[in-house]
């Protein structure tokens, strides 16, 4: 039986609240510090490891975190999201994203089908389609392979494909399996479709349309954009589009396609970067065996997930570590800084997938909570971030915990030796030398060059981003941001945030404003 | 006599923590809400006007405002780093940066030499530079025309000259003056340099080494991996690039270069983007007209930006609001929300503006400060974030300001009409929308779909992103920060917290580490 409770109803939670505050600095000093780092490490699967040692914990606070898991029951929360009961309670809807890639617990049959199998089977066809473009079985009307494959997409159908694509454009370039290039339309913007569409080929061009509803204003005005283009370029627009969608949406017969693939209301936009909203154009892009590796990576991260041992399950860790800064040390955000260029979109999709499931006041229930929920997520890839915005995160007036993430190998392998280390040398140096700074700081006679230090940061470290090691890396965040909610006893699945504003530029469309929405409106020109 | 005195020590800053807080819901509604939409707003320049309506001040606050702004000498403090005092106190330089774009105040003579007829020297030799390029009297080794411009630094030299091409990249393709297409290559990541070099027509490209001190670890090292590329493509790096330096750098008179650029230490490097190090990329890119109609955009608002009138003064004033929600309202973020695709990378120049100017904790002489000082910058294009992150700025458990920045007419011209409006319609109406929401909420029996509103905000609306009014919005920014850091008493042209990090990198890559640090570099296999 489960109760969900807030957390501030819990004793374990009380207890944290009491604990001793851990001296950051102090802890990781000398050799006591370095025995830390090395032993506060979880593996994450597919060669990645978590490791924890400077964040701002310590053993007696880890078996707090510990009984405040078991008292939230969240293993078994978890257990009873992949086993399909209705955790999104606000929309009536069970959560099952997990099984786009893999069968945690019982088979879910809903709608009548075995949800695993629909999921799978719609892989498969996506994998046969691309298969056929591939080959040139499928062609554009004059017989040519198609090159290129944009997606139309906004939110989860836009941020997470497109990190995903750009964390390995160039990994599949350099193993012959970047298949055809990807591009991107998601803002409704008329800049955005408009400064694409010049940048592409058309005639080679394949579009995919991502919508699961079927009716998403922007994606909608944005395929009528394409149509346009390619209609002006005496192409029928039909030959050069897929849709993704769910089964009921007005997309799926539609005669409008080439093809269409199919999604349920059980995927979440921001948790779809494993179905069929990621899978049709990263099937285009690299291959369906690139996919796939992807998907073995993401169910392998879940796996760990499941452990009931908080030490041995590190989304479970990292997302209660979260909880402990956000609610007893009081830390406003989180910054994600991958030491990658190739994940420089992958924090832009954690802050989707982050702020849109866990920036809510009220608990699954519909009641206000008395605690901070989700923090504020922003990042950029260091080492640019290092000769940015790190100067705040060193010195200035508030702590922000930090979220590395860094590989020991680049993708494309090609380097250079400088003053006698290669990039990939200093891209590490640098990522080990700013946890140490900001967690001991140092001392200055000169203030101004002081650094107080205490500022706590976690790494995950992999050999090297692959298909494989991004899938895992992605679930792990999946479902860190699934305990959190969890945590905070929260819906993370719904969004009503993004309602009102919607309503109310209807009624600007339509003219039907007063007030102060009508001089906004007067004053942009609509 | 200008008083450089810690803002907690000023009487007008006690009125401002007993003033009486805004209804922002109440003072939004009905005809009186109107009314103060329609009144508060100030001309930014180039068509721009800064609209207030939504932040939480009224006339009261205002007034104590204007009160700070006089006592704390903020207009006297500009007027002095304008007239070339050394405002920049930690490392004993003074403030420039205004000069390249126009003469504010007095001549300022220093190392021998009238500055703003240094800067403008440097334009002009970058000038007729770009214009030989684009005439085809300076090419490749075969006589034939460069094609492409690809800018390596980073931090500063990366940041502001990229967003700056993606925002007018666009417009220069309908308005015919993209000249050569640009690339940037800035992280130590060698997947960066790879990953952009193989994309490029290496023999019709022109490179733009940007570093002030001609020491930077990351640029000389990417120079390396360009030059590597060139040479194995049988060409010969000196003849495809030029670089951007001080004079006494040791890139400056290197027979490396084509031509060497200069700026001085007087020209901070986030900063610097009407300076040579945006300038050269960008005259090339779209010629130097288009770049010397930036400078005037740019000239326009720092002009305003001098107005002791705070309600004229639209720099000060946004500057003092912020000032106000971080200081006596608690805020700690700011999100930077463009309506314009061509503004994706805006918020991440931003961050670096301001959170390296303003993320410290001792103020100008070096002393600790008592008062929070920089917040958080992030912010994604709306509509994007919309389908993203709103969802916490609705309804999460923290109040953001939030900065919308809106354009009445699209970049390209080219649109669809869907649903009876185009999309540069449902972009302004969509954030004509958001205000609103965020301003007033709406309620709702069902708590999930309640908001709560109070949320504040401000929008800047502009007729078009051109060259001039993105000159305009870039220098609004730049005195934003600036007057915050006058606030504030801080060093905004320092950012002594980059050093420690630099200095532990070193030692790592030295192998002289030991404890943690080791474990770390270990872990990453250094």
């Amino acid at each position: 039986m489960i109760n969900w409770k807030n957390m501030d109803t819990l004793a374990s939670y009380q207890e944290l609240q009491a604990s001793e505050r851990v001296d950051l600095a102090a802890v990781i000093a000398g050799e006591n510090g370095a025995e830390r780092v090395r032993n506060y490490s979880v593996p994450m699967g597919e060669g990645l490891a978590f490791n924890y040692g400077a964040r701002p914990v310590d053993d007696k606070i880890l078996a707090t975190l510990s009984k405040f898991a078991e008292e939230a029951q969240l293993t078994e929360k978890f257990a009873a999201l992949y086993n399909g009961e209705v955790i999104n309670t606000g929309e009536k809807r069970r959560v099952l994203h997990h099984m786009c890639r893999g069968q945690l617990g019982e088979a879910v049959i809903a709608d009548g089908v075995d949800k695993r199998d629909f999921y799978v089977g719609e892989q498969k066809k996506i994998a046969e389609f691309a298969n056929k473009v591939h080959s040139g079985e499928i062609t554009n009307a004059n017989g040519e392979k198609f090159t290129t494959v944009c997606q139309i997409g906004i939110g989860g159908s836009d941020l997470g494909p497109r990190a995903m694509y750009l964390a390995l454009e160039n990994w599949a370039k350099v193993n012959n399996t970047l298949k055809m290039k990807a591009a991107f339309i998601s803002n409704v913007d008329p800049d955005d479709a408009a400064g694409v569409l010049c940048t592409l080929d058309l005639p080679h061009s394949l579009f995919v349309l991502v919508s699961k509803s079927g009716t998403t204003l922007e994606t909608l005005t944005n395929e009528s954009f394409v149509k346009d283009a390619l209609t002006k370029a005496g192409l029928n627009p039909s030959n050069h589009m897929v849709a993704v969608t769910s089964e009921t949406s007005p997309l799926a017969k539609s005669a409008d396609y080439l093809a269409a693939f199919f999604m349920d209301d059980y995927i979440g936009g921001r948790y779809s970067s494993t179905s069929g909203v990621g899978g049709c154009v990263l099937s285009l892009a690299f291959g369906p065996e690139v996919f796939a590796q992807f998907l073995d990576g993401a169910a392998e991260a879940d796996k760990l997930a499941k452990n009931e041992d908080l030490l041995q399950n590190p989304a479970m860790l990292d997302a209660l570590i979260g909880v402990y800064e956000r609610n007893v040390l009081g830390m406003q955000n989180t910054a994600v800084l991958p030491y990658s260029q190739a994940l420089s979109r992958f924090p832009a999709h954690l802050q989707q997938l982050d702020m849109e499931s866990n920036g809510k006041s009220v608990n699954r229930f519909g009641e206000p909570v008395s605690y901070a929920t989700g923090p504020v997520i922003f990042g950029e890839p260091g080492t640019n971030g290092q000769h940015s915005f790190y100067q705040l995160l060193h010195q200035g007036t508030d702590i922000i915990p930090l979220q590395f993430v860094g590989f020991k190998n680049s993708q494309m392998g090609s380097d250079v030796l400088i003053q006698g280390s290669t990039s990939q040398q200093k891209l590490c140096a640098n990522v080990a030398a700013q946890i140490v700074a900001f967690a001991c700081g140092k001392d200055d006679e000169n203030a101004n060059k002081k650094f107080e230090g205490g500022r706590p940061s976690s790494i995950i470290i992999g050999e090297k981003l692959t298909p494989a090691a991004l899938g895992a890396l992605l679930a792990h965040f999946e479902n860190k941001v699934m305990y959190q909610g969890f945590a905070w006893n929260l819906n993370s699945f719904d969004q009503e945030g993004v309602q009102l504003g919607k309503v109310l530029a209807k009624k600007v469309l339509a003219h039907e404003t007063d007030g102060a929405l009508k001089v906004y409106s007067d004053l942009l020109n609509i």
